[in-house]
C-alpha cells in the first residue's frame, strides 16, 4: 500500500471508532436521563459489550502496524501539520490503550457501571459505608492501571494524563501550593466584609419557568439547538455523540434557580466548544478536546467570567426580572450582581463561588493523591473529608450527602480528573485577559446584550483546533506566554474588591 | 471443543450481538424521540458503523461452523426441547443473513437512514415528489434483496418473511380475500344506522392532562415503570434495548385524546409482550418475538378487545370524567362508549375503528403486491391509493400528507410489514376466545377494574415463550385449533350488532 491507500485505511478505521465511541456516549447519556433503574443490568452489559469491540479496535495489531507505518514517513512528528499531529496522537492513543489488558479494562468497565448506581443510592440515603468497598475496588483497579501505565514520575501523573496529558503531580502541586496562600488571604479579606443579602435567591422559582430561562441563557450564548439539547440528570453534565450531536443536561431546584442557571451556562460552555471544533478533523484523532482543562476553560469561562459579571446582567437582569418578576421585581440589579457573588466557604463544589472554588479541587487533590499514595484509606475518607473541610473552608458537612458522597467522579472511576477543572480556572482567566486585549470593545457589547464576538474570539482561537495542539502548547500560542495563575488571581482580586469594597 | 463447550461458545456470540441489537434500538428510539434533527448525518454514520459490526457477526464463518457442529448433534431440531429451538432459530437466522451480502446490507441501512427523515418532511410539507425518489431506491433495493432471499413461492414471501416467518401470499391472499366481503358487508350494514354523536372527543383536551391519563391507563395494564417509559414521538412506537428495558411513545394532539390513548394502550401492549417473556431465554434465539403478527395480537388485544370494551369504561369512565371533567362531564358512559366505537371509513389507519381497520391492511398489501410484482410504479402510489381508498373505504385523501404518505414503514424499507396488523387482529380474537373460556370471569373482572388476570393469562399463554414456537404452531396450541378467522369476525358482529343495533 502506499502512504496514501495506508492513511486512509487508517483513518477509515478511527473513525468507525469514533462512531462507536459516540454510541458509547449516547448509552451513557441516556442512562444518566432517561433510562429506567431497573434497566441498568442490562445497560451495564452493552457497555461491556461495546466497550470490548472498542478495545479491540484501539488495539487490534494491524491497526498499530499501520500507525507505525506511516510515522516510520513522517520526518518530524512533532511538525506543525495537521497530518503529523493526528499520527503522533494515534500513536500516542495506541500506546496507551495497549498497555493495559482487556481483561483490565472490561473490569473497570464492569465495576463502575455498578458502583455508579449504587453511589446515586448511597448519596440519596447518606450510606458511605454501601458506596465504600466500590470505591475501594475502584480504587484498586487504577492502582492496578498505574501499573500498567509505567513510567511515571509520580503513580497520580498515569491517571491525571488520561484527562490532561502531560500534566504532571508536581507542576499541580506547585501551581496549588502557590494558589492556595493567595485564595486564603483573598477570602480572608472578603470574611471580614460585610455579606450581601441572598434570600431573594433562595425562594421558590417554578421550575416551569427555570427551563425557560436556562433555553433563553443557553440560546444567548449561542447554543444551536439544532445539533444539541438541554435534558436533565441528577448531576449536570455535557456529552456529545459526535460533531453535530450535543447533549447538555442541568438539574432544577425549586429553590436555588441560580445553582441550574450557572451550571447551564457552564454545560453550554462545554457544548459550544464542541460545536466549534473545525469540521475539517472529522472523524480524525485531531476532532476532538486535548485535553479536560481546556474544556472546563471554556465551561468555567461562560459561567463565571461572563456569566457572573456585571456587565452581563447590567443587560439581562431586566429580562430575568420579567421571567421572575414574583421573585426579583423589588430586587435591584446591584443586590442581585452582588448576591450571585456571594463568596461564602460553602459545602458542596459545584455551587461554590469563584473565590473558594479551587479550594475543593485542592481538597479532592490531596484525598485522590493520598488514596494513591496508600496515605489514605476508602474507609477513613468521611472523616478525613471532614477535617480536610474544617481546615480549608471552615465548614463541616453534617452528613456524607454533602460531603464525600457529593461528586459523580470517582464511582465513575475518574481519579485524578478534579485538577483540570481548577487549571480550567487559570486558562480561562488567560484566554479572558488575552480577549480584552484582542477585543478592547467586549465588556461594552456585553453589557449591550451581544455575546457573539465572545464566541467569535473562543472559535477562532481554541474551539477549532480540537486536538492539534496539546493544552499548555495552545495557551503559549495564543496568549504568548506560558499558563501564568496571575491571571486567574488578578481576576478575583479585582472583581471582589470592587463587590465587597476591599 | 465437547458440546457443552461449543453451546457456551454460540451462545456468548449470540448473547454478545442481542446486545449490540439493543444498542441498535437505542439508537433509533433517540433518533425518534430526543436527537436533534441536525444530527441525522452522524446517526446515520452510527447505525452504519454498528449495522456493519452486526452484519459480521451475524453472518461471521467461525459462528456458521458452530452453530453447524452443534446442529449434528440434534438429532430432531424440531423436537420440543429449548436447545433444539435454539439451534433452529439460530441455523435460520444464519442462513438468512448470509445470504444477503454486506455492501447490500449496510446500502438499504444507509438508504432508509436518509429516506426517513426525507419522509418525515416530506408528510409535514405534503411533498411526495420529494419522497418518491427515495421510495424508489428502497422498492429497488427490496426487489434485489428477494432474489437473494431464493427460493420463495412468491417474492412478496421473501419480504414478509422477515417479520412473519413462513407466511406466504397466497395466504394472506386467502385470508384478506375471505374477510374482505364480510367486512364490506359488516360496514355496509352499519353505515345504514345512525352515527353516534362524537364531538366531546374533539374538543380541546389539555395536554399535560394527556399525560397523566395515559400513564395511568398503561399502569392499570400492569405496565412496569421500573424497566420501561412512555415518551413521545411523532408516530408511536414501542422498541426494547434488553430484557429490563421497554420504551413506549405516544403522540398528543391537543384535539384528539382518544387517538393517543389508545395509541399507548396499544404500545403497552407490546411492551408487556416485551417484559413477558421468559427470562431463562435471555441472550438466546428464544428470547424475543417470533412474530409480528404476534406482537400486533397483543397491541390489538389491549387495546381493543379490552380499551374499547364495555366492561372496560364501565368501570373506568368515572375516572377518565375526573380526568377530563371540563369535556366529559356532562357525557355519559354510554354515549362515551358508542363514540369510541364508531364505525366510519376515515383516512388514517392509525385512527381507524376496528371494523374498518383490515380495509386499511388490505389496500397497503395490495400496493406493496404491485410494486414487488412491478405492476404499480412508485411514482404512481398517490392516484394509485386514492382510486384504492375511494374502492375500500368511500373516502378519498385531499392531500398525501394524510393519504400514501401516512404511514412509516416504508421510509423504513419495511415493505411486507403490514399483513402482520390484520393478521395480528384475527389472533387476538382467538386469545380472546380462549381466554374467555379459560378464566369466564374475565368479563366480570375487568367491569371491576382488574385486569391483572388478563396479563396473567397472556404471560402464560403467549408472552413467555418468546421464539418457543412459531405463532401458528403457538396458536394451535393455546386454543387447539388453527389461525380462525371467524373469531375475529364474530366479535366484531356481536360487538357493533349491539352498539348500532343491527
Amino acid at each position: 500500500m502506499t502512504f496514501e491507500e495506508k492513511l486512509k485505511t487508517f483513518r477509515n478505521h478511527y473513525a468507525t471508532t469514533q462512531l462507536l465511541g459516540g454510541i458509547q456516549g449516547l448509552l451513557g447519556w441516556d442512562q444518566m436521563t432517561y433510562m429506567p433503574m431497573g434497566a441498568m443490568q442490562s445497560r451495564g452489559e452493552q457497555l461491556q459489550a461495546l466497550g470490548g469491540i472498542l478495545y479491540d479496535r484501539a488495539t487490534s495489531p494491524e491497526y498499530g502496524q499501520l500507525i507505525a507505518d506511516l510515522v516510520a514517513e513522517i520526518p518530524d512528528l512533532n511538525a506543525d501539520e495537521p497530518v503529523a499531529r493526528e499520527l503522533k496522537l494515534a500513536k500516542r492513543n495506541y500506546e496507551q490503550s495497549t498497555k493495559v489488558p482487556k481483561e483490565k479494562m472490561m473490569e473497570l468497565i464492569m465495576t463502575t457501571s455498578v458502583a455508579q448506581g449504587v453511589w446515586q443510592k448511597a448519596k440519596e440515603e447518606n450510606d458511605f459505608a454501601a458506596f465504600q468497598p466500590h470505591l475501594q475496588k475502584i480504587l484498586e483497579l487504577n492502582l492496578e492501571l498505574v501499573e500498567y501505565l509505567k513510567p511515571y514520575d509520580h503513580p497520580y501523573d498515569a491517571l491525571a494524563d488520561q484527562y490532561e496529558p502531560g500534566l504532571k503531580t508536581a507542576q499541580v502541586k506547585a501551581i496549588f501550593g502557590a494558589l492556595r496562600p493567595r485564595q486564603v488571604e483573598l477570602i480572608q479579606a472578603i470574611s471580614e466584609r460585610p455579606q450581601p443579602e441572598t434570600d431573594f435567591l433562595f425562594q421558590r422559582y417554578p421550575i416551569d419557568l427555570q427551563r425557560k430561562v436556562n433555553r433563553y441563557f443557553a440560546t444567548k450564548q449561542g447554543f444551536d439547538w439544532n445539533h444539541g439539547r438541554l435534558d436533565e440528570s441528577a448531576h449536570p453534565f455535557t456529552t456529545n455523540f459526535g460533531m453535530d450531536d450535543v447533549r447538555l443536561t442541568t438539574n432544577y431546584d425549586e429553590f436555588n434557580a441560580m445553582d441550574a442557571l450557572f451550571s447551564t451556562m457552564h454545560e453550554t460552555g462545554h457544548g459550544l466548544y464542541e460545536l466549534g471544533i473545525s469540521k475539517a478533523y472529522k472523524g480524525t484523532t485531531i476532532g476532538g478536546t486535548s485535553s479536560m482543562a481546556l474544556h472546563e476553560s471554556q465551561s468555567r469561562l461562560w459561567e463565571n467570567l461572563v456569566g457572573r459579571s456585571k456587565a452581563f446582567w447590567s443587560h439581562f437582569y431586566p429580562t430575568l426580572q420579567a421571567f421572575f418578576s414574583e421573585n426579583l421585581a423589588n430586587v435591584s440589579l446591584n443586590k442581585f450582581y452582588k448576591a450571585i457573588n456571594k463568596v461564602s466557604p460553602s459545602l458542596i463544589r459545584t455551587e461554590a463561588d469563584e473565590a473558594t472554588y479551587n479550594l475543593h479541587i485542592m481538597l479532592r487533590f490531596e484525598i485522590e493523591l493520598g488514596m494513591i499514595e496508600g496515605r489514605m484509606a476508602t474507609k477513613d475518607l468521611p472523616e478525613i473529608w471532614n477535617e480536610k473541610m474544617r481546615d480549608y473552608l471552615g465548614v463541616v458537612p453534617s452528613n456524607d450527602t454533602t460531603g464525600v458522597l457529593q461528586d459523580v467522579h470517582w464511582s465513575g472511576g475518574m481519579i485524578g480528573y478534579f485538577p483540570s477543572y481548577a487549571i480550567g480556572n487559570l486558562i480561562a482567566s488567560q484566554w479572558w485577559h488575552q480577549l480584552l486585549k484582542d477585543q478592547p470593545n467586549t465588556i461594552d457589547e456585553i453589557a449591550s446584550g451581544n455575546l457573539a464576538n465572545i464566541l467569535t474570539w473562543l472559535r477562532e482561537n481554541v474551539h477549532q483546533h480540537g486536538s492539534r495542539y496539546d493544552s499548555m502548547d495552545l495557551v503559549q500560542r495564543v496568549t504568548g506566554e506560558p499558563l501564568n495563575p496571575d491571571y486567574y488571581m488578578n481576576y478575583l482580586t479585582e472583581k471582589y474588591s470592587e463587590i465587597y469594597e476591599l
